[in-house]
């Protein structure tokens, strides 16, 4: 498997456990000691209890992700444009995000920075 | 202007001056002891005169960028994805690029770095 194809692999194991609830598949995409900055600016979290206690409180919102553009990877770094949809707000809305994953050796998710602000947020024109 | 626009015309500014071929109006736009990375990997460059001739040599490649996503803002850092089409290497082809801009406190671009790999060139279907 290419490089690419296992970049890819992450990104879309990362969307498609999140859309369906799997919390531990998302925690086990991330090394022991990994940090999480959603959004970027905020304190980092760091380790997976408490990067899995993040996720409990994202998959409470019923959230489903799609990738909207390619996974780019560089020197064992991805950077990957997707749309977060929920519901949880009462109406229907979407956040358009990029993440920063930087890989360790093994392959596991180091560092992940989440970029979106309040000006990415739209509400959803209809059903998908 | 809001903290978006300021970035999305930071952006706009960065695409439409190297899809012009203007040199100075590129290198207008970071710090003086800016630093540019791309693809992230290289070793980076650092101060106006080594990025005004990094953008030299692109530049004579008669690219064309365009976005192909929104600008996400977050904490001073940009990071947005863009298309760069080309025809310099006899075909015309384009890249699928995502770049990250860290802005100092003046809004100038301290920072940039590029995420792009070979597996992210395509060659160009059609005409545009």
């Amino acid at each position: 498997m290419t490089d690419q194809a296992k970049a890819e692999q992450i990104v879309d194991s990362y969307l498609c456990c999140l859309s369906e609830g799997d919390l531990e598949g998302v925690v086990a995409l991330y090394a022991d000691d990994a940090t999480v900055e959603d959004p970027v600016g905020s304190e980092p979290i760091t380790g997976r209890a408490a990067i899995a206690e993040f996720y409990r409180g994202a998959l409470a919102m019923g959230i489903k992700l799609r990738r909207s553009g390619a996974v780019r990877l560089a020197a064992g770094e991805i950077v990957f444009p997707f749309v977060c949809a929920s519901e949880a707000m009462g109406a229907p809305m979407e956040i358009e995000i990029i993440d920063h994953f930087v890989l360790n050796a093994e392959g596991k998710v180091q560092s992940m920075r989440a970029f979106w602000s309040e000006a990415n947020i739209r509400p959803m024109a209809a059903e998908a």
